[in-house]
């Protein structure tokens, strides 16, 4: 592409080096910018720069936090035995949209990929061993995705906290509420009728 | 959604507010910005806050510019008599991706949309008929969408050049080269056939 000025190619540029943003993107966002009122542009600015370098990660859980430990960590209305260990913050954000849960969380910051490189070492996982070392765990939930790179990483956190005598769980896989058999993967139907459930006429949800 | 932190709430909200942009991609993008290397995020707040306050707009055509003329309206080496008359930049980028056309454009910053409120008055269209008037321009050719708002404009502008003996022309419309006509649209197939071209073994392109 031909861009008029050296700002907005850099912009593009900037905005383009995104996962999943286009260059036609990009350029429409820098369009955006130009047309909207420049208080668009200024607060963009900022908070990109105050979320890269004020950004502080809980110490305890690798969560977003404002202070030391994260809101979720400091709370004493959850229950701090009770870990969810999730890949990433993006996993925290949509389990506490359910608002269903009310233990902690651990995040990973990834999963095991081979392929990649990443390897135990690479994840946030020692911390996870500690506290459980400790005796300040009394159940591990795996919430992670049903990938090989899920079922890797759940199979080798299950095997260390096994040694440790943790009891771990695993999210319920079915098929999702709402959702049409017809519609349904294969794979998630076979396991669905492999691991059905009592049925009652008394529900309990 | 529930963020666990005012910074990443924040971000979220600023990518938010750009035009196609959902809160789940803003997220993408912030939790982006938090992993890579904090230059990413500088130079991206930098080009943001230099595309705004430093961008320029030729004074004859409105296009971007690096100084009080655009790049084309200053080169000697395009037809400055040739108008191409086009929304915005957008389209400005695209017919200059072609490297087919060798004259100047003026750019209307928007189209006429009475739905919107928007007027000719509030286009930039009063420095093309001053142009015209003064003689320096031979011919205006409308690059305009083949919407309700391209048309309506068109045929405004196309009145007032009329009457200072401009010669207008619009872009050809018909099958998209390598389309198939089966995929065509009826539309556009029916103006194809009603305006048919010469066809000829000599193929002039």
């Amino acid at each position: 592409m031909h861009y008029p000025s050296k700002l907005i190619e850099e912009a593009v540029d900037a905005f383009a080096r995104f996962p999943g943003i286009g260059r036609r993107t990009a350029l429409r966002m820098a369009l955006h910018l130009l047309k909207e009122d420049s208080h668009i542009a200024d607060s963009l600015a900022s908070s990109v720069t105050a979320l890269r370098h004020q950004s502080k990660f809980c110490q305890r859980c690798g969560n977003l936090a404002d202070a030391t430990l994260c809101d979720i960590c400091r709370s004493n209305v959850r229950d701090q035995s009770l870990v969810c260990v999730v890949a990433d913050l993006r996993d925290v954000i949509a389990i506490e949209s359910t608002e269903q849960y009310r233990g902690r969380y651990h995040l990973l910051n990834g999963l095991i990929t081979p392929m990649d490189g990443i390897g135990p070492e690479q994840l946030n996982i020692d911390s996870l061993l500690k506290a459980s070392e400790e005796g300040t765990v009394k159940e591990v939930i795996f919430a992670l995705s049903s990938s090989m790179e899920g079922e890797t990483t759940a199979f080798y956190l299950g095997r260390k906290l096994e040694a440790l005598g943790i009891p771990t769980t695993n999210l319920a896989r079915g098929i999702a509420l709402g959702a049409n058999l017809e519609y349904t993967d294969d794979l998630t139907l076979g396991r669905a009728i492999a691991q059905r459930t009592p049925y009652s006429t008394h529900s309990k949800d």
